[in-house]
């Protein structure tokens, strides 16, 4: 029976509509083809496809391209050929505004290769890649939340087509915006009007809940009460802290686990879906927290008509299907 | 150069990103098969494969199905087999709520067949067929937005399967809800502290600038300054009322003009894109008004992590594309 549920502490909405006989296996996609490794700017010795890099990690440390491409690398970051926002924009022209706001695309759009593998699915990184990746997603959202014009640094993942991906050479990007994007603002108005951080809320109700999917000392791995795709999950830091910034080692290795977990699930569950991994984070007032959405169920009229999402999938049953896939996959950190 | 773009009234932002090169032609999709007429439970002949119709129009009136199914319709009304609402939803459990708040989804899913004809596009409508179709939206709102636990009537057709239509057969959908939706909610908060009504002033502003793709007595087509998608367009009525229901037939019959227009022009700009076509309305205190969103981009982690959509087609651009292609037609109202 299809249910309305609001959002945790927002003035939002999603429909649960578990349909009869609706099942994981219907989600299946079509098979996507890797691409060639030989014309895939993202493979070693391809780096001069790519504009020079900001930094690239490598066993002994993290270098910048100066007059050569620096090879051997694990993860390399360069700019996007493409960007979304630009170091040194033009004025938005006032025959074009009128009487309405623009303002100039002032950012940074940067490209991440997430490893040096063409065909290496993150589900099947080491538990040390991610942790590598995941201390790399730190040092760019310090590097970036520091400098005066950058209100939100944007840090996500689109694996596979259908979610966006035009590589299938695995990667993250990161845009830096000027403005705390509308969402974020939302939130941060329900914490200034909260007694209790709404996520510190969440985690409490939700680590005791069907919703919970793992946890360890440190993070919860959940199926939201409010979820907008099939099979959305999200980790959430236990202790109250606002970015990956303030995470220390030790939190990095733990939600390498729990994030491994939840990309091992999803993958098993759903037969390697394409999803988008978003993290979410501010440099202070806020919780930190990541979500993962697989990208399996279109968006139509009726969701861009009302910004509610139909969800065929409730998060009790992903819940209930993604530890049962981690118990069989031997390595729950709760087991 | 890329450009942050504030909603017309709202605290939202897009971006307007017009990649160096990147023309209509690059969205042209791969070619949809209509699929079967003998298994399309859309087709006449095929009335029995849906459940009893609502409504069915004929040239001789409006009929519902009884012990048998009407032929010959022109257009049929019917419950969605797979509803994101039901007239009686059981309640939520306690248990599974928890703290959270859960509403049963309380409501109405209609299907409309647009056209008895399998293959026919929308943009081949007929100028009296399309006035049928915009009148029969405004029966069903009336219909429907009258009932005491009806809050909000959403009215939307998905065009192509990656706009979200299920069935290649043209047809329209109407979901009823027990809220309002916070996206319409909050464009009525923006009501209530402006002086003016917003959507009059978007009228009267957006006829003047290069955004306008055409108008006539009653309506407006405009790209709007706020695109979320490539080539979106936005149809409103200069007059200022709520809904389709308070539209007289002079107005249905310009609106059709209108809407054939910027369906032709989309169609012949974009080579048939799928799109999501919805209609904005309230019983009172609000400006009805339409929109069009070719589904011709993905939506990523990055519009997923910040609500803010990157839109590579300039509205300007769009609008003066949208404007020769209807000359070039020679059935531009304008002309």
């Amino acid at each position: 029976m299809p249910e309305l549920r609001r959002h945790y502490f927002l003035d939002e909405y999603c429909i649960i509509a578990a349909e009869r006989g609706r099942r994981p296996t219907n989600f299946r996609r079509d098979e996507e083809k890797p691409g060639d490794e030989a014309t895939c700017p993202f493979c070693p010795g391809n780096e001069a496809m790519t504009p020079p890099a900001d930094a690239v990690y490598t066993g002994q440390g993290i270098l910048s391209d100066g007059a050569e491409r620096v090879s051997g690398w694990q993860m390399r970051v360069f700019p996007n050929a493409f960007p979304a926002m630009v170091c040194c924009p033009e004025p938005v022209k006032r025959e074009v505004a009128g009487e309405w706001t623009a303002l100039p695309g002032e950012g940074f759009h940067e490209v991440i290769v997430d490893s040096p593998h063409h065909r290496e699915n993150p589900a099947d990184y080491s538990q040390e890649h991610m942790e590598r990746l995941i201390r790399l997603y730190r040092d760019r959202f310090l590097h970036y939340s520091q400098r005066s014009l950058v209100k939100y640094v944007s840090i996500f993942k689109n694996w596979g087509k259908e979610a966006g991906a035009s590589f299938s050479h695995s990667h993250s990007q990161i845009v830096t915006l000027p403005i705390i994007p509308p969402q974020v603002k939302r939130e941060m108005d329900a914490f200034r009007h909260a007694s209790l951080c709404p996520f510190c809320n969440i985690v409490e109700q939700e680590t005791g809940s069907s919703r919970l999917v793992g946890e360890n000392d440190d993070w919860a791995l959940i199926a939201p009460f409010y979820s907008l795709t099939p099979f959305e999950t999200w980790i959430l830091p236990k202790r109250h802290f606002p970015s990956l910034g303030e995470m220390n080692d030790a939190e990095a290795r733990s939600l390498a686990v729990l994030l491994m977990q939840a990309l091992r699930g999803i993958r098993s569950v759903l037969n390697d879906p394409p999803y988008n991994l978003m993290i979410f984070q501010l440099p202070s007032g806020y919780h930190l927290n990541i979500r993962i959405e697989p990208a399996v169920s279109r968006i139509a009229g009726f969701e861009r008509g009302t910004g509610i999402h139909i969800n065929s999938i409730a998060p009790e049953y992903a819940a209930a299907k993604l530890s049962e896939s981690a118990k069989s996959d031997g390595r729950s950190p709760k087991s």
